[in-house]
């Protein structure tokens, strides 16, 4: 067993959600990550609820098995530092607005002469180019901005907010991205280069149907409920206890679920296509709730599940924690504390890779400058090795 | 300018979004992907509205730049050829359920004694292990059975969907994590490895704050519309002609925030804390709204960006495709035709890479066995290489 990126050492300038997203992922998958952190405060989330006792929760499920280094860049002494880091780093992260490194005299073109092999990624609300790269944004103004909200929500309601911060976490998924394939590009041979990740840029990139049905037909598609836009049945139902999802995709499924439920309506022009079925979709939401509301949804799951039907409960996050698909594969862990003992409770690596251990704990998340002593030798060892 | 995985050969036996969407990001790479597909019927996708005269606008969105070849892989001399091209490839994709490659020969085993350095990726709705593994998915059943919809909607009322399909695109990224970090460990010297990855898995870890909240508290959360759950104000407000954002994240922007909008509450004990101002904001948003509704959002905006406020416009994917900052990003790109004309638009490639060029066009996405002669002649010629 052995990780990918056993070796590859990152030093981590971000803070709050899409960098430190960005880092978990490449600590996972074997980084080693040193966050660089503001004197006295840190990153913003250590002041984040939910808390445990003095610790923020919220900080430990996104930063758990990085090293924390507290400098002040202003500084001359810690600059000293944070330059013999950089000459050991194979990445740099930052999350500052554009221009802020350049003016503490670590602008990617400085770095880039000075040490050709750095890769330097780069994550902000709307990216280091363009009119707006001087605007601050958070997670919902990209939500908001990016077009995401716009399909979410209730058909003819106000539009809502994705409940996951989803404008954060995808900058953070692309920027691991641009990052592991800028390693690749070194360990080739070739030098290190800057990747610049925009939380706006990627919240459209995620909007794949919803761009080619506009710029197909001219008309931008409106929220849809819990309903798939153009696919029918494929929405939630009501069950005697609550609501529960079919996703009968094609017509074989929709046959057999009319079968399933003993609905006779299986050769009903009405219903007889997808798209008769969803020209008469709340008809035919209608029919199916006449038989559904009558049992519990696992009755109902489990009937159309044997059916071979795609169906399933809508959990909430506790009932999804305690899912046991979920803990069979190892999706929720435990987040030690300095002793050793279990603390907090976070979601597991979905990267699952067949030689690399996949640990049912996390190692903890760092206090702020609770790693000096040991980055510093572990500098001057590097150092030795290197002369 | 190079691109990263230029010289990266990737068999591609995935359908439907979650795979192609990882492929489309390694291609965006420069990985030259090599699609596979049933003979006759090909990619469920290309048969997904919208459509453009004959061709699929949502096929053409994931699957521009790959190459088409129609194998049956139950054929033996389809087989063969399937066989030559295994032995060139670096990656091979697939999305079918657990056993199924295995049937057919190809499980994992079997190609990693025979291919050690080859990658192989599987996607699929629960994964290959776990008491769920052969459950046949949707997106909408993993976003509702993994927490995604509880968080996703109006307070008290039905959870719904979130629009962009998120339960395979995010599995779709987390697969290209793990076959870009195993590209690296064979770059390295390692052998190739198998990457599992689930769209039920995959949800979970988009849920961090949820999880925190959920674990500490022992409470799950609950749909909260349009505002974020543990900031205020953060959420959406009427102006005169319609709703926009404010994410006033902290007490500074708050006290700017009153200042622009000339509110006399800076000192209000009600909203001095973020706390007091979650408990009252139901008040709060009145208050605000009572002034922004005399006037347009783009008035608003931009008094409050002047005031170095996060805010921005709800914009629906129109709009966001006709933004300055994506324009100036290259976030909307087109496909182009066989016959070299721009005939699709889609969104660009998020992840910019100083030293990879971001091109205004795609290639086009291929004919079904479209590149049959093209790829059989760069099998020889790969082959004859080798020899």
């Amino acid at each position: 067993m052995s990780q990918p990126l056993k070796g590859t050492v990152i030093l981590d300038l971000t803070h709050v959600l899409a960098g430190p997203y960005a880092s978990m992922i490449l600590a996972d998958l074997g980084a080693k990550v040193i966050k660089v952190e503001r004197p006295e405060i840190g990153d913003d989330t250590r002041a984040f609820p939910p808390f445990k006792g003095d610790d923020s929760a919220y900080f430990a499920t996104i930063n758990h098995g990085k090293e924390s280094i507290a400098l002040d860049l202003k500084q001359q002494e810690d600059r000293e530092l944070f330059e013999r880091l950089l000459a050991q780093a194979d990445v740099l992260l930052e999350n500052y607005r554009p221009g802020v490194m350049d003016r503490l005299g670590y602008g990617w073109a400085t770095l880039h002469a000075k040490h050709p092999k750095l890769i330097y990624g780069a994550v902000s609300g709307f990216g280091h180019s363009g009119p707006d790269a001087m605007k601050p944004a958070y997670d919902m103004v990209v939500q908001a901005r990016g077009g995401v909200m716009s399909i979410t929500g209730e058909r003819d309601r106000e539009p809502v907010r994705v409940g996951a911060s989803i404008g954060d976490i995808a900058a953070g998924m692309f920027l691991a991205h641009g990052i592991l394939a800028a390693l690749l590009q070194v360990q080739k041979g070739g030098d290190g280069q800057m990747v610049d990740v925009a939380m706006l840029d990627s919240q459209l990139a995620l909007l794949e149907h919803a761009v080619a049905i506009t710029s197909t037909t001219g008309e931008a598609p409106r929220p849809n409920g819990a309903r798939h836009p153009s696919i029918t049945p494929f929405e939630t139902f009501h069950a005697e206890d609550g609501l529960f999802v079919i996703a009968a995709g094609n017509d074989v499924l929709f046959q057999r679920l009319c079968k399933a439920l003993a609905l006779p309506i299986a050769d009903d022009v009405r219903f007889s296509t997808n798209q008769s079925r969803c020209e008469n979709a709340r008809l035919l939401k209608r029919l199916i709730e006449a038989v559904t509301i009558d049992r519990p949804a696992a009755h109902w799951i489990a009937e159309l599940e044997a059916a071979g039907i795609p169906t399933g409960p809508i959990q909430n996050v506790a009932q999804a924690m305690e899912d046991p698909q979920m803990l069979a594969r190892n999706m929720v862990v435990s987040v030690l504390d300095k002793a050793g003992t279990p603390a907090y409770v976070a979601a597991g690596n979905p990267i699952k890779m067949s030689a690399m251990e996949d640990p049912k704990t996390r190692a903890p998340a760092p206090s702020l400058d609770g790693d000096r002593d040991g980055i510093v030798a572990w500098l001057e060892t590097k150092e030795a090795g290197s002369t």
